[in-house]
């Protein structure tokens, strides 16, 4: 038997993978998701058919996405994770030791009881203490927690549909009235090179918001182009001020210290995109 | 009309692109050449249906490959391209002034004609009164022309069939004494995610010929897994001691003097492979 995942990357890319067995495959009320054990990337998740994560790569996009930012907030004490269900965000986030309390806000259910079932390498986290899950819309709830958060990650999905608004003014300034007064953000910015209009529109919409915008690489073999951006909001910490010689060692096969301040450095040709 | 062309990056992933036209499809002694026109790349060079190079992402290898060499060497005035037939490196190679000869071995006569007619934005450096084509084997040339080079950058296809020869302990000492007494090699070396293997046996083979010896990444998307690494091996010039501040401006989209320093640093798993 041949049974392949296919996506489609772009209207004109295809990425497949080879699949072993179909573990799981339902619709929740937002999205299709679906459960791949897959030859080359083990397990696999994928929503509307899109690929969000797998045990093969995951680790890259988790560690970029948490650590650059708890990182550079001298004292993270209360953050915020909006998205990412799989818990492989979590997981990273609970490394930090200062970390007292983390809220983890994820619209579905769905994906949260698929995580727990068919991922225990990335939903390990769900069962520290200090984190408390809420199944609702993280639109909301930074609307309703003003001056709460030290720091907050978005670790959103693609820009269709209800996501939409994960990537708009109106977020943004919202997200920015949760944090408290040297709160920081940091989001999953989507490619360089297949998203450069919405890049370029969050960049300068982050400007008008945060005094402190950086944009920062990792590489994510299984999403569209390898490269794939994050972006920094904050109020006072600049990531490129970190003391790196002092960051704890955080057990992790992406990020460092040396990495800490190396993904920060855009080629020509991504750089024109954030106006630096 | 649905045509779509499609490689098996491994036995388990596919990458496929929707192809408008196939614009020249060939065998020659060595190889299956294919030219096609898609939709997201432009033209792209396919090699016994693997994807040697396209349009869209050929400036991020072809700088890679040879600016992070020449700037390392304080004084390159004669250099050597092995392979690299679809003119992109040389395209990159002949931006150096100061260079007085460029010799440039290619097998592959086909692959010569059909960077000629179909990709002309890649093979514009042909033109240039420094560069000299032998269509030859570059194994047998460095053999036969001992120090001779300041810099060799070798342009070499997935090692498989003919091409593993250029991945072997013969091949780096032949290249060695090729090179002058202070020259130095740039070679492409595969996947950090896919040629694990490879890559720790080129970079220990490397090191018991070369004092200095330096693994550099780049972003190639339509390569698998997307990040893609280079080895330096230099009989002097340390590529991290480069005053970078001086070097000039080589009108380049993903190469520059901030990247020549950032491309040296490597996430941890990829540090495992090069030891260091």
């Amino acid at each position: 038997m041949e049974l392949w995942f296919t996506e489609d990357q772009t209207r004109d890319v295809r990425i497949s993978c080879r699949v072993k067995k179909v573990l799981f495959s339902g619709r929740s009320q937002f999205q299709e998701v679906a459960v791949y054990d897959t030859d080359e990337y083990g397990r696999l998740l994928a929503l509307d058919n899109i690929i969000q994560t797998n045990i093969w790569d995951e680790f890259i996009y988790h560690e970029s996405l948490t650590h650059v930012g708890l990182n550079t907030h001298p004292n993270p004490k209360k953050v915020l994770l909006i998205g990412g269900g799989d818990g492989g965000s979590v997981r990273e986030i609970v490394k930090h030791k200062e970390i007292e309390k983390i809220v983890h806000v994820e619209i579905d259910q769905m994906v949260i009881d698929v995580a727990k079932e068919f991922f225990p390498e990335l939903s390990s986290g769900f069962s520290d203490p200090r984190v408390e899950i809420i199944v609702d819309d993280g639109i909301k709830h930074v609307q309703e927690n003003k001056n709460t958060y030290d720091v907050i990650m978005v670790d959103s999905p693609d820009p269709i549909g209800p996501a939409v608004g994960l990537y708009g003014d109106e977020f943004y300034r919202n997200v920015a009235g949760a944090l408290k007064e040297d709160g920081l953000l940091v989001a999953q910015t989507e490619s360089p090179f297949f998203n450069r209009d919405l890049i370029s529109r969050v960049n300068a919409t982050m400007k008008n918001i945060f005094p402190v915008v950086r944009m920062f690489l990792g590489i994510v073999p299984t999403y569209p182009g390898g490269a794939w951006t994050f972006t920094v909001g904050s109020k006072k910490y600049d990531p490129l001020e970190v003391e790196t010689d002092k960051l704890p060692d955080l057990n992790t096969k992406w990020y460092s210290p040396q990495m800490h301040r190396s993904v920060f450095t855009l080629p020509p040709i991504f750089r024109e995109l954030v106006k630096e």
